[in-house]
């Protein structure tokens, strides 16, 4: 079985440049207005992966690798990321994320507002650096469809029946779309012709539907200290993601996964629900869904010039499916 | 003395294409998907006086009117505005706005975040179409002022003592900014030599100005009728506005206003410092100032082209500061 690697490796051949994002990030915080200040450097400083601000560097490495507009471009898609995370946490009334309080628990939903609000804004100077009218358009675009998966979310919080297709939409709008934005713009920036745009824009699409796949795999399987935030979150909000989906699929009568719910997220039906998930072939099943999106994410990769950045490209893919964070 | 002409006499020279902004923003309402389609028309519907985007394209009469790029951008400043109103009513639990009940009262606080993304998204889907960059990173940096602006508002909350020039720098982010980007990009859209930017943007912040003062008195000297809410929201929200502030400059000692910010907006105390502000020279003393800037808005214009958007734009400064609503 070949090794996986981590992200550090991954991003070897941007690394120095994804540095540079990483200053930019920080340099938003240096403004003159204490209050401001001390919550910038709070998200920012919270840090992530770095996954979409990475790919959008790596898929401007395959024709003119323009640090001008990518740098600002890969800025740009954190900081949207940032922002639609401080708007989520104050709407799902979450208390942790990344291990820390979230701005909503430590300042007060009012401040989140704003702030997100702000970091918008920051994001929307950052993509303007890029000059590119067809990426500023893609940009508004994503976050007009990440609010309405958002929107989706809450509509649908605690509602039975729910499909699956129901389940791809909506993660489709609120995960993979960023995902697209980063790996499409990256191409864009560096004057990719449009079939490779189109590949990398898929590579994206198919990346970021594995990802949250996982991500939704791990809220049941994962442990608090890895996760930064409570096991079982997203039922307790009432989000019916991949894995409870097909434990209603597989077991139409009552179950935890209902019973949590029925009874808006009740901590001891989503307990039991996290105990049967763990234990059921439903956890190999969603794993083996978000295989399918990375072997095809991998698959658009193939008429690409073969360079490093390729190479992480497809590792990425191996990656995302055997992280625990 | 002068007749103070009504709005509809005054947007005359850009009449049709007022009506064309307002079906683009109505179209934003036909979207496939019940939830959205109904708040998005409820807070489209609901109107306003459609003073930005009538700034925008009357200030775009004095070179090459391109309605291509006109458009789009009259509509984004209108949607931005839109959007920071829906964040702003959730932030400061306004029940009423124009007469309706807010989007949070209505559908909650999460709906009214969501919407409001959702509106800055195709506030700035609206800006690239007009496929200029350096109007395009206006119209993020002025969505960051006024996200500055709002922080301010909620930071300087209940506060005293609070400062003239804290008061004019709140107003300048909060209202004056949004202003200015439609007047400034109403210039550079139509091809205006630099000198004309500068003199439209400067008349745009000077209107904007006198605009916010304006609503300030009006919110102690108008009828809950008339304003759609109830007198006193400021106060009441503890936002201390010209009118309240130079109460505390005459009488440093107790008076209404203190007690009403001393007791987190109680009524009783807002209610007496009504009484009090209507009564007093205080409003006399708002209105020269408002008259001020009103003057030198006029002032501004005086080195553009004369045309019939010119007369417009001479006459919104009186309108501004005789209108009750």
């Amino acid at each position: 079985m070949k090794k996986t690697l981590d992200l550090a490796d991954i991003y070897a051949p941007v690394r120095d440049d994804l540095e540079k994002v990483r200053e930019s990030l920080r340099s938003i915080s240096r403004v003159d207005f204490p209050w401001l200040s001390e919550q910038l450097d709070y998200v920012v400083r919270g840090g992530g992966k770095g996954i979409r601000p990475a790919l959008t560097l790596l898929t401007g490495k395959f024709y003119k690798y323009d640090l001008k507009y990518l740098l600002p471009m890969a800025a740009s898609v954190e900081l949207m990321h940032t922002a639609t995370l401080v708007h989520d946490d104050a709407i799902d009334k979450s208390v942790v994320r990344r291990g820390q309080p979230t701005i909503n628990k430590m300042w007060g939903d009012e401040d989140a507002i704003l702030l997100g609000d702000y970091l918008f804004a920051k994001a929307g100077e950052f993509v303007s650096d890029t000059e590119s009218p067809r990426v500023i358009k893609l940009f508004s675009q994503t976050l007009a469809m990440i609010s309405r998966g958002e929107i989706n979310q809450l509509l649908d919080a605690f509602k039975i029946p729910q499909t699956r297709e129901g389940y791809f939409q909506r993660i489709s709008h609120k995960t993979a779309a960023l995902f697209c934005l980063a790996t499409e713009s990256g191409a864009i920036l560096s004057k990719a012709p449009e079939k490779s745009v189109d590949n990398l824009r898929e590579y994206g699409h198919n990346l970021g539907i594995a990802f949250q796949i996982v991500d939704d795999i791990l809220d049941f399987t994962g442990t608090e200290e890895r996760l930064g935030k409570p096991v079982g979150s997203d039922l307790t909000q009432g989000t019916l993601t991949l894995p409870a989906l097909l434990v209603l699929e597989r077991l139409p009568g009552n179950n935890p996964v209902r019973r949590a719910l029925e009874n808006k997220g009740d901590r001891k039906y989503v307990e039991e629900a996290i105990r049967l998930i763990r234990n059921s072939p439903v956890v190999d099943e969603c794993y083996k869904i978000a295989e399918d999106y990375c072997a095809r994410a991998a698959a658009n990769l193939k008429d690409l010039p073969q360079n490093d950045a390729r190479r992480s490209l497809t590792d990425l893919t191996d990656y995302i499916l055997k992280r625990d964070i």
